[in-house]
């Protein structure tokens, strides 16, 4: 495995952010550790547009040998569609989520805030067939284990290569740092956007 | 040295900006080559408010064994006071560039288009005497130089730390990752603040 991808979201907007508001999508690639390059997109809360705004990340990003997804939910409900972008790339997917995902809770939330609720909870559905399911796998044997859903990639493959970029604690390299930059960005970028109007 | 916090900034929000434009800097602390943390604050472009946003990036990493700084000017000719940082937190600070700075061009510049060229001149030569001119440092035998001016360590010292932490390439790490961050994460800044006005 030469180029990982890492996607993940930043914080949300505000406490209560509107749907539409704009969120940060922050990609990362990384080469045995190395960050190559980071990609920035904007995408709505709770809306649709995940996918799109990740497919332009990838395809700025290519050559990928693999992509990981820090969850499945991005910027509140905004469900990326994983299957979609596996068909449409070719280039395996690991899902990564630290907690075990509760799709029951997901699935009431969905139908309780979105009339369009049967489009956001196909994706995680088509997911959830494609992998068999959510995977417990262990990256550190003292440590807890990590959730993974994998498209494109066998289980095992998966694990080996996510064990192979994790360094510190139990999170893999790319995700750990997409994460941090993601975090760091959005605080400054939302006071920034609504600051200066112009 | 443990910890290590690199200062840059990202692109310019347009090719012609505006002198108060809001454009983006960034911190990246590093241990080890470990990405620690990422800090991001606004500047303005040929402000004169990058020593003020840069100190509180340096307040928020603390602790901090040594700061890097990608140059002396940043957002234009936003004039850094690097003197004035070192006295005030007492941490190391090594001034990089790649190429080695004509001052000679800048104080022109300066005088050309600033009515308070002294003001922003007067930083430059304080960095200059203390750090007793800049300095031609080699991080890899088979590549160019990079020059450097070092406040609170001595030049040997500095090239030592820089050697240390220069992987790829003849940039420190810490200023490569804090340039990937910076330049990637402009674009979409600016284009997302100029497109939501709200």
């Amino acid at each position: 495995m030469n180029y990982i991808l890492a996607i993940e979201d930043g914080k949300l907007p505000s406490k209560r952010p509107k749907r539409g508001e704009k969120a940060l999508l922050i990609g990362v690639k990384m080469k045995k550790n190395r960050i190559e390059a980071i990609y920035c997109k904007s995408i709505e809360v709770d809306g649709l547009d995940v996918t799109e705004a990740a497919m332009k990340i990838i395809s700025n990003a290519k050559p990928i040998d693999i992509i990981l997804l820090g969850g499945i939910s991005y910027a509140g409900f905004n469900i990326i569609d994983a299957v979609k972008i596996w068909e449409e790339t070719r280039i395996p997917i690991i899902i990564i989520s630290k907690e075990k995902p509760d799709n029951k809770s997901i699935l009431s939330a969905l139908k309780k805030h979105f009339e369009d609720w049967e489009v956001r909870w196909e994706k995680i559905k088509r997911v959830l067939a494609k992998s068999k399911g959510i995977h417990e796998v262990y990256l550190k044997s003292e440590k807890n284990p990590i959730y993974i859903e994998n498209i494109g990639i066998k289980r095992e493959a998966a694990g080996k290569i996510l064990r192979e970029n994790t360094i510190w604690g139990r999170i893999p390299e790319p995700i750990r740092v997409a994460n941090i930059i993601a975090k760091n960005i959005s605080t400054t970028f939302y006071a920034l956007k609504n600051k200066n109007p112009t």
